[in-house]
């Protein structure tokens, strides 16, 4: 399995606790979103295509983008609004490691455990914890949600650096934001709870 | 403001109850999902490409996609899975209206108030209340993150059948689908609660 680096600090895969997300939901929520075979091979190729930028690309969402808004920014930085700089370098690495699990790990119940963990490192029950830092609490779930939008559209030209066709790259972006959306409907679920 | 009917029962745009979201939370979202004046600019072109076409979109969405998938079909059937016609024409002249008013509505008080109005909707506090209807307590939220993947996909050609530029539909296509990342972050809200 491709990965970013050969330590990446608190990254679990593969030793996550069992999510309580069942197999049988995300074969239903896949269904949601519309997931097909098409969709599972070109998000192998936009992994192809990504592997060697996502450092490139985690310094655009992160430093460029996040970095300008203060509303976003403060979630890796002390209550008091100074920068965590080991932090940030070790989430900037799981940041970039999830860009390749999501192109090319199979979606199984590693994975899906995985996604629970990310999940709860979003919320008030493990964030600041896998990385002992004093930052926010949590990160809203709205905020999660929201900049979902801003990944899938900035990711466009990094799918299309190396030369696909103008159908590739389409076909390529679609499985990526369907996969976003899926993967962002198995985070809201610590958040919802319930009625998720 | 376009109305795809006279009559649209249920529909309380402008007389909705006051949204625990503040305007200013609304314009925290606004900056985290990229939003622009292009974006504002395009949406209300969206709008009037859509406006004679609201009928077959949600038709496809309805009838063709969620008609298909039973996890999702339920919502709008009893709890014994039979049809309920009344309630699919009323809910479904009211999401024919949620197109328009998604792109030719001011984001402002009035729309902040609907949009949780439309959240409660699909919670256990106000599903089936409105056409007085006996059918699944509440739409899980997993279910309308998944769903916004599919509306994203399929808008497509509805956008490019008015003979637009390739560039113009794109624009089209880009301020739609961060409105619904928009909109469904502020649907999340009386999920998530506290850590929303």
């Amino acid at each position: 399995m491709k990965k970013v680096a050969e330590q990446i600090s608190g990254y679990t895969y593969g030793g996550a606790d069992a999510s309580p997300v069942s197999l049988q939901d995300l074969e239903n929520i896949k269904i949601s979103v519309g997931w097909t075979d098409e969709d599972e091979r070109y998000r192998h190729m936009a992994g192809d295509v990504l592997s060697d930028q996502t450092k490139p690309l985690v310094d655009r969402w992160r430093r460029e983008i996040i970095g300008s808004i203060p509303n976003l920014s403060r979630h890796s930085r002390t209550p008091d609004g100074e920068p965590l700089p080991e932090y940030q370098t070790k989430s900037g690495l799981r940041f970039e490691q999830w860009v390749l699990d999501t192109c090319c790990r199979p979606y199984d119940q590693d994975w899906l455990n995985y996604q629970h963990e990310i999940a709860l490192r979003h919320t008030s029950l493990k964030k600041n914890a896998t990385d002992g830092v004093d930052s926010t609490p949590y990160v809203p779930l709205r905020d999660i949600i929201a900049f979902i939008a801003v990944m899938n559209e900035t990711i466009k030209p990094y799918l299309s650096a190396k030369g696909h066709t103008v159908e590739d790259v389409k076909n390529m972006h679609r499985a990526w934001t369907k996969s976003l959306q899926l993967q962002v409907a198995l985070w809201a679920q610590p958040y919802a709870k319930s009625e998720w």
